[in-house]
């Protein structure tokens, strides 16, 4: 039963705010039932979960769990409600895309899964946490698909975007920016070519930017092709969180 | 030009934070010159607008400015990095959806506009106010659409609804939930009917709630049909700016 503040997991979880902290210690912070729920879903248990000593939750089905203080687990939570449960994951229990088992599937022409999605997304520097989130959660709805991070991105593990994602983490598989296999589409406004005019297929992957900045023109260069989001409306653009979810829902769509 | 904290416009935008104030006084409160030049654009002057005295913007084609430190600027802007311009509005001078001439263009088969537009959302308390926002950026870029909110929906003239409209909470015309004229298609989980296999129509409303709590089952049965996004994948479900987002995708992709 944790009853000071000066507890060791407590301490890094404070620690643990920091992206710089996170990258070094290789360990990231979730918070409420629903997340460490959808973690023990996929097998991944917590180094330590602190669950609030007059409302546990899930004690049964955690290893390593310890009582705390409500009062205390409030204190470094950086939710507007502190929640039941707060735990400290390692970055290496996330999946990662095994690309080189990925490409050799689709060699051999086997169906998509969870682990080997047939679409993906890759961000070209989305600094929103918020956007990256929401894209985390619609390539776990809307794919199966994977997702590809450039540098420049919101960190996948940071707090913004796990409560944004609501446990799409611990599902969607994740590579590098320049890894992700498939045909690359940049979604740019005024491509000429319309999305929903392209036939789309398994092993294709959306390349999105951040929201003023869009794609550089080495990253539209490298690119197989262009294609734009139709836009009837006044809006200058979609945000890319918007046009993410769009090209998955296209793309899904013409596989039903 | 303003150098005192206690002047009074600092002190109204304070005040303007609170809901009941903005309902009470029926102002609110703009902060960034992106949605104040968004206003200029629809007409719309400010009763006043403070400008950075130090890096002075949109300064002639406002009327009612007055210079201020930037450093009280600071003081009252809730954003991380202070605008340049801070600006209250009427809420009168935001667009409102004529329901009657709405009807009567209808009945005369006339095509939609921006003011009347053919296709519309309905939110059933959708209380998160960035999810409205985002509503209200994709009725602007994906419609023209309007927007019709119940009660218990996030204030549309609030702070964070209007950073994430970026602009188009000038644009986009809205009206009470019970108001929007149309078929009503309800967006639910499993609702048996897929959206991509309706015959979407000039007149449609997609009427969407709220992330758990979803749709009551009288606004269900309000509506004339339901219909559900098909998930592939693992995620519960889509949040609502997602679903409504996707749903005025495929109203437009239909269009097309």
């Amino acid at each position: 039963m944790i009853t000071s503040a000066q507890n060791q997991h407590l301490k890094l979880i404070r620690r643990l705010e920091s992206r710089a902290q996170r990258a070094r210690l290789g360990l990231f912070v979730v918070e409420g039932e629903d997340v460490v729920e959808a973690a023990l879903e996929a097998g991944v248990q917590p180094v330590v979960a602190l669950v609030d000593d007059e409302r546990p939750v899930l004690e049964r089905r955690l290893k390593n769990v310890e009582q705390c203080l409500g009062k205390l687990l409030g204190e470094v939570s950086l939710l507007a409600h502190p929640p039941r449960v707060i735990a400290i994951y390692r970055e290496a229990d996330l999946p990662e895309l095994d690309v080189q088992a990925l490409k050799a599937a689709r060699a051999a022409g086997t169906p998509g899964s969870m682990a080997l999605p047939s679409v993906g997304l890759a961000l070209w520097h989305v600094g929103d946490p918020g956007n990256v989130g929401t894209l985390v959660r619609a390539c776990d709805a809307l794919g199966p698909a994977f997702i590809a991070l450039s540098e420049g991105c919101a960190d996948p593990s940071g707090p913004k975007v796990l409560r944004s994602s609501t446990g799409s983490a611990f599902r969607v598989p994740r590579c590098s920016f320049e890894d992700a296999p498939g045909r690359r589409i940049g979604l740019v406004p005024r491509a000429g070519k319309v999305l929903s005019d392209l036939k789309l297929a398994p092993g294709d992957i959306f390349v999105l930017g951040a929201e003023r900045a869009g794609l550089p023109d080495n990253v539209r260069r490298s690119c197989d092709l262009l294609a734009e989001i139709p836009l009837a409306g006044a809006a200058e653009s979609l945000n890319v969180a918007m046009a993410g979810t769009i090209a998955l829902y296209e793309w899904s769509r013409q596989r039903l």
